[in-house]
């Protein structure tokens, strides 16, 4: 198939799929998923709603490229950007050049979603009702979603939208929220309790006018923001004395790397 | 941290991790862990081992690439290449241009990975005993190691280890292989079955002295090859006419792009 041997050389530039859960205006309690867009200012598709983004410029790593790109068009700087997939097939070319799209995604809590600078050209749309995107957007956020919702059947990612403690209500309505459906709350209870994935503490939710629920916990063996043998990077604007589980994972050092649940 | 805003080109390669399950001779029955690495024939790390791969010719997509690369050098031919990761930040460039390598994996059969052409430049090592690689391909591997140890506590990685019907015991056994310990019985048997991944059929396993096993399968709501909204791509020397029940999943289209779990 390939007409040549030469090596091929592609422009670099990432993408931003952050999702967020609120609750639908229109529909009432029910959360669904929501990501923040930009409108492009300049060809192609100028005008076009497209995913935060841009070219890696100089010495960048990719994660940092994509924490930079992100913030310098919605204010967001979420703590951990994961490596989604990179779009790099040749269909994908507008122009003569390969464009390699490198696509980071991080999960925000409505708290950290409302500082997003909204405006006529940064605004959040629901992922599952999208205007027309540019380039290959769509493709990238369907497949975002998509894994999104895989996953939410078989890994703790609800963990980026709870607190650090949460009844198993809380997790299961999380869990509708993403798949769009509802889920049984005693097979529910069990498969998240076989899986290990959950700690009950000695905690309790008060406050409600219910027997107090029980509040749970994630199970730290394998940290959220855990990439195994990857340097971890910090978001570099956050604030060095900033804490978390993650950063006393021993995993953790200051070198460019992107994470990975 | 740009000293300018250049656009950044790259040059693209590819590798392939290609994870095979095998009995150590020096342990016994224990399956551990193999992947192949070849050897390199011009500089840089002329001599050393590496993953198989390459640059990207002409207008290939990248999991072409990758299907190529590894085929040309090791004759294997999985039938479904998933990306793993993009390797792309600035430290890995040993020269003036910046590398940037799509890795992809693929899980193999015992009587797959046989197929192997091994000998002198190839050859099937253990992933938890590695010879230098060069570049940052041991990074490489201990990210895909650790990725697939991962993956198994919350997904259906093993499949790609087991044929279509598979005892409970024997599911547990390639999980123990892979994680490299010891799990209990009664305890996987209530997660596996809580967590509805695998489905009892009504056959069992004879030709023991004991009690027949009931055989399991995977349950294909979810396929193992399933990329969601991504165009699947069966392997490029393929033969058209073989089915598999990825092929057949609404999802299949003779396009290019990568396949995810």
């Amino acid at each position: 198939m390939a007409a040549n041997s030469e090596r091929v050389s592609a422009v670099l530039a990432v993408s931003t799929v952050i999702f967020s859960l609120r609750n639908d205006d229109q529909t009432g309690d029910i959360a669904s998923v929501w990501l923040p867009l930009v409108r492009r200012v300049r060809q192609p598709f100028e005008g076009c709603w497209a995913l935060p983004g841009g070219p890696l410029h100089g010495e960048e790593d990719l994660a940092f490229a994509a924490a930079r790109t992100l913030n310098d068009t919605t204010g967001l700087t979420p703590r951990y950007l994961e490596q989604l997939y990179a779009f790099g097939d040749a269909s994908r070319s507008t122009g003569a050049e390969r464009v390699v799209s490198i696509v980071y995604w991080a999960l925000v809590r409505s708290e950290e979603a409302a500082l997003a600078s909204v405006g006529e050209n940064v605004r959040w749309f629901p992922a599952d009702d999208l205007p027309s995107l540019a380039f290959d957007h769509k493709l990238i956020v369907e497949y975002a979603l998509w894994r999104l919702r895989t996953k939410m059947e078989y890994s703790r990612i609800a963990h980026a939208f709870l607190g650090e403690t949460f009844t198993l209500a809380q997790l299961r309505e999380v869990h509708e929220a993403v798949l769009g459906r509802p889920l049984d709350p005693a097979n529910f209870r069990r498969t998240i309790e076989g899986s290990g994935a959950v700690v009950a503490t000695d905690q309790y939710l008060t406050g409600t006018r219910h027997r107090p629920p029980r509040l749970y916990r994630y199970n730290d063996s394998i940290d959220l923001a855990d990439a195994g043998p990857l340097p971890r990077q910090q978001h570099p604007f956050a604030s060095p004395a900033a804490t978390s589980p993650a950063a006393s994972s021993p995993a953790s050092t200051p070198a460019a790397a992107p994470v990975r649940e």
